[in-house]
């Protein structure tokens, strides 16, 4: 017997017959002689409507308002679920973010959880109850409703299963697993049965947005086993085969040690990229440069400054393909002229493609490797940014696709 | 300067547009200098649908998820309408019931209040912000979410007046006030300036169904001020005007005194009499014949026993029409033959008419005279009910706007 937290998405409770597929789910684990507690989401929709409704009456709506009103989808959810189960003969309760408590800070639409009581929920546990918890809110220290942001159901089922010590976490969503690569680009791609959470997080952050990545740090910060597995099974399938199934999220490196070296292949299609050239170079160009991008709420992602020549050198940084024009007319303006620049080129048709795994550390050879792969397939490389698991490369966009199957079969991802 | 408790039915709030025109009213009192506590209940339609969910699950749904999952409905109103009032630049903060809180006993779909803690909305309104509190909610001693029932919003409106002493609790609603009689059967029905709450009891019971209840006694017995208004008017029309529309529910007898006898003409259209001949006439017969109807979730109205004859007494009572076939055959079955009553005979097709008048107390003769108006127009009266403040008969339905029109022309009800 184990104490099991289910989380369940918004597409999983999109319907009160997909709710019934839930319940029979969580049933099956509770039948096995499993403690429960789900944390599922709004249903699909939901906190669209509700924002929309925000949205009708203005643009700037007040985030502790906002808060009170999204977090209105969940709790309905979680009711619901409720009684589900209960409808199949199961005891089961279900409290909202504030009645637990969930302790959070007043950072309103993307606050961050303080502090988890348990005593509550250990008691109905205990009782024989499956317990469901409202994901995405909690309560601040003034007694007012506030949200973790978009995804933040994920995060809530990883702290609740933290606070309780629970033996996993399983997250259950439309996809079945953290993927080698995207299957819809390499169709031999494989799924994983377990990636560490550093790999997690660098496959999240480049696109393979399986899970909120706050829920990954906070997995890894707290060591809660977390797996990603299918909601779109038979919800009356083997256990054994359901628990076994996904991509579990794991904080012991040392099993991974003995795998392969390369973990997948992560890509993001829509960059672009901008170069300041002839810039002086002096101490704060850097902070002079992005500074104002930053301020314009722009994500800066890679960054280089070329050695200087003569006292000039060249600096590029990609953004967002969707922040570009923004960026660019920005450093035009603004940047340029005050720092007696030369020419301003950008590139909006760039991709960035990586390598990622923490076998990395250990093996020589991974960055040669992928060069002359890339190289044999006649695809030059524009930038390159590392760090410990991964590197990264920006090239062309139309050789994006080509770079990722290339790399996927030259490191033997398809093999298990 | 006063403080001012508004309510606001679902209707009013049921679209952001509608939403933005009640802000705009709500602003125009906060703008007089008027302190102000809004309480709107769920957007039309919304407490529907989220019990609809519930009722695809099951049929039999567990009554503390109920509640759980029906508030939402007000939550997001509350935040809604914060919105709308921020927009147009006033200083709103949304509660819950828990958040005030609202305390109620643990009766779920049907809670009672028990407290209201008024020390966080009086700082807000000392502080110049108009409060808006979700209606329909509290919270019991254990931290649960419970729901007053139907219509309860006018209930936490005028118990949160209660709890501020607030010098007016204003119920906008589709309706322009309480007249003398269903405007729709009497066409110069007259709207009331005033009415005791003794009154609105009576009326509201019998059918002029403009307040909940539950409201109405709450507001008898904390001697809360409360008016009926029509929401449907100009939000921007003038202040003083919108202050002395409606009907003010009050409980200053001594004001109406001078005026009519009579307040208005109550009535309820369907009806059904079930009589039970040939009783025995010994102790605990009501008992006997009404016990296993009120079993049965029948409620009783009107309740007659003839004088008896050689030891055999006729029983008569109503019950609404729509539970005569239900409390027929209950009486036919289990009732009948362990009394060794006679014949049962039945009649669905009845209707009450009803005087009310806290002036009734004071003058004799109303009932001669309701009973010589209704000899005139040659209608039979078949049962008579009376208490302090109204006089009920039951006649054949097809009479009843005849009876209707008869009696609010002879009480003089049309003029002012």
């Amino acid at each position: 017997m184990a104490l099991i937290v289910h989380k369940y998405g918004g597409t999983s409770m999109g319907s009160t017959e997909r709710i019934r597929n839930v319940a029979r789910r969580v049933a099956k684990w509770h039948d096995a002689g499993h403690q429960i507690v789900v944390v599922p989401s709004a249903m699909s929709g939901e906190t669209n409507r509700l924002l929309g409704l925000a949205k009708e009456i203005t643009g700037t709506p007040a985030p502790r308002e906002l808060d009170m009103l999204a977090s209105t989808g969940e709790q309905a959810s979680v009711a619901l679920l409720a009684i589900a189960l209960q409808a199949i003969g199961k005891d089961a309760v279900s409290y909202t973010g504030w009645q637990v408590p969930v302790i959070t800070d007043n950072a309103y639409t993307k606050a961050r959880i303080q502090s988890i009581d348990d005593a509550k929920v250990r008691k109905d546990l205990e009782a024989g109850r499956i317990v469901i918890i409202t994901g995405f809110q909690g309560i601040d220290g003034d007694g007012n409703i506030t949200t973790l942001g978009r995804g933040g159901s994920d995060t809530s089922a990883v702290a609740v299963a933290a606070a309780l010590k629970a033996a996993e976490c399983l997250i259950y969503t439309d996809v079945d697993g953290v993927y080698t690569t995207d299957p819809r680009v390499v169709s031999d791609a494989r799924r994983l049965k377990t990636v560490t959470f550093e790999e997690m997080l660098e496959m999240a952050s480049l696109g393979s947005k399986v899970l909120q990545i706050r829920s990954v740090e906070f997995a890894g910060n707290y060591r809660v086993p977390t797996r990603v597995l299918s909601s779109l099974t038979d919800p009356l399938m083997s256990l054994e085969e359901e628990a076994s199934s996904g991509t579990l999220i794991s904080f012991e490196e040392d099993t991974h040690m003995e795998q392969a070296t390369i973990t997948g292949i992560a890509f993001s299609r829509d960059e672009a990229k901008i170069t300041v050239m002839g810039v002086p170079d002096k101490p704060g160009i850097a902070y002079q440069i992005l500074g104002p991008v930053a301020d314009a709420n722009v994500e800066v992602d890679m960054i280089i400054q070329n050695q200087s020549v003569e006292g000039k050198t060249d600096f590029t940084f990609t953004v967002p393909r969707g922040d570009y024009e923004k960026a660019l007319n920005l450093i035009n303006d603004s940047v340029k002229n005050k720092l007696g620049a030369g020419n301003v080129i950008g590139d909006a048709k760039v991709s960035k493609v990586s390598v990622v795994g923490v076998g990395m550390r250990s093996h020589v050879g991974i960055a040669s490797q992928m060069f002359r792969t890339l190289s044999e397939e006649s695809i030059n490389i524009q930038m390159i940014s590392t760090s410990e698991i991964k590197i990264s490369v920006l090239i062309d966009e139309k050789y994006m696709e080509l770079a990722v199957r290339a790399l996927h079969k030259a490191f033997g991802l398809e093999q298990g």
